[in-house]
């Protein structure tokens, strides 16, 4: 398998990261989980774009043309022979000499690009729904970009895993009591009465998927209400499901012990709708 | 410069991280930075165990026997001949072939260490007390473990160095209002009329350095209370000073736009103490 970095292509497996990469030592990156359907990065532009306007907020050198992105990633997929997969890139602020929290504009940003075939997901998950597990949001205050400061993530989806779980739902408190914010690695909506709600932008990442199926559902007749959505309010839900680049619309059938046994009927209209729509674009 | 990476001296330069690495993609790693001094590291066993119990927690497995690492840093401050500097260890989950949260418990660690001279800090920092800024603590809720989420550390510190200062104190807010919780890379202390204030564990680090002046503040014969400081406090405080393996002891000047001119009496005392207790062990 060949990857991208820094201007050139590379071997995957090859070892062309130095020990003092910002990334490696301070976190200090951005990345980005595409899907690739009949060989085409679904979404590419609003990935690209996410990331770039989050490099500016960190003041990390965005280091090539959207244009030149798009060129790399159609030679990678044509050379890996990825037709249905998943692009990850990262960028971080590059080499540090001194490994030193202060850095200098003179850093050039370590920019790379990997595909990889579709990870292995039980298809029964989208049959009849997902399991997952809650478990507490542990994570900083900056979830409103992709950043690779991922470990409390890593603690909430292994958590998921070790109890057979798809995903975790992390939730925090507030003095009204426990509110989930996102999934460890996607976003979720829950129906009520008809009516779709999803968590507000509220140090939470503002997926592309979720975007996409909520302009979806508008155009398909819904309320969606975007506000801060609590633990009872999921328990009482009709529906819930997960959006991400990976799982698309996937419904969730258990949380924690609870099972939601109610038919998913707007769930999988959604579903239908968005697979028409990626099929428009591929 | 020569490093070490898994069982290996290597060229601090060569490129030899792949891309996978689950510290470059997902922050999974723990890291610790220890003090040289007449070519000796000081406090190696508490650096080490802190990093093992950490490596615990996270279910990261620990590579080597404490002699082993022991004997390697010899090595390589012997052959970088480093007599008065820093030691960076990191140590991270291993790579991670699908760049997946799910982590197997095949995964080899990636474990490497860092010499370097010591870095370059302006006298005058010790001297006549360091200028640091307040900036909101935006990290994550692992802050009792060393870990390499690090983004909201840089951003803290970088703040602070675009203003001219040698720290940033983070703080957090609660009902009573905003506590400085630690600074982005040190711990610090205040003192009030002869008692000497530090904040307790409380998703913060327990600082190596930390531990060494509660102790010898005691031993001094000071009443050291571990509690919540809030903003307030600290500006009414006689003396304030930052402790850390890079900076030991440094009293602290100004914060914002704040002077502190009070004469740092007991800051003084404990320095030179630190100072001889440190001679004891070199």
């Amino acid at each position: 398998m060949r990857a991208f970095l820094n201007g050139k292509f590379v071997d995957r497996k090859e070892k062309i990261i130095r020990l003092e990469d910002s990334g490696l030592t301070f976190a200090d990156g951005l990345f980005e989980v595409l899907r690739i359907i009949n060989g085409i990065p679904l979404f590419f532009d609003d990935h690209i774009n996410r990331m770039k306007k989050s490099a500016e907020y960190f003041n990390i050198s965005f280091p090539y043309e959207i244009e030149y992105i798009k060129n790399v990633l159609r030679e990678l997929i044509e050379t890996n022979e990825i037709y249905d997969g998943e692009v990850y890139i990262e960028l971080t602020r590059g080499t540090d000499l001194f490994r030193e929290h202060k850095y200098q504009k003179s850093y050039e940003p370590t920019f790379f690009i990997l595909t990889s075939p579709l990870r292995n997901i039980d298809p029964k998950n989208w049959e009849s729904g997902a399991s997952v597990f809650t478990y507490p949001d542990l994570r900083h205050t900056l979830c409103e970009h992709k950043t690779i400061n991922l470990l409390p993530n890593v603690l909430a989806k292994n958590y998921a895993y070790n109890r057979g779980g798809y995903e975790a739902l992390m939730y925090r408190k507030d003095s009204k009591g426990k509110y989930i914010t996102e999934g460890g690695s996607s976003n979720y909506f829950i129906v009520k009465d008809r009516v779709i709600y999803t968590p507000e932008i509220d140090n939470i990442l503002p997926g592309i998927t979720r975007e996409k199926v909520i302009q979806l559902s508008k155009t398909m007749g819904y309320s969606v209400v975007e506000k801060r959505v609590y633990l009872d309010e999921v328990f009482e839900a009709d529906e819930i499901f997960l959006v991400s680049t990976v799982s698309k619309i996937m419904s969730i059938k258990k949380i924690d012990h609870t099972l939601f046994d109610g038919p998913p009927l707007i769930t999988k209209d959604l579903i239908q709708r968005f697979n028409e729509f990626i099929n428009l674009l591929i």
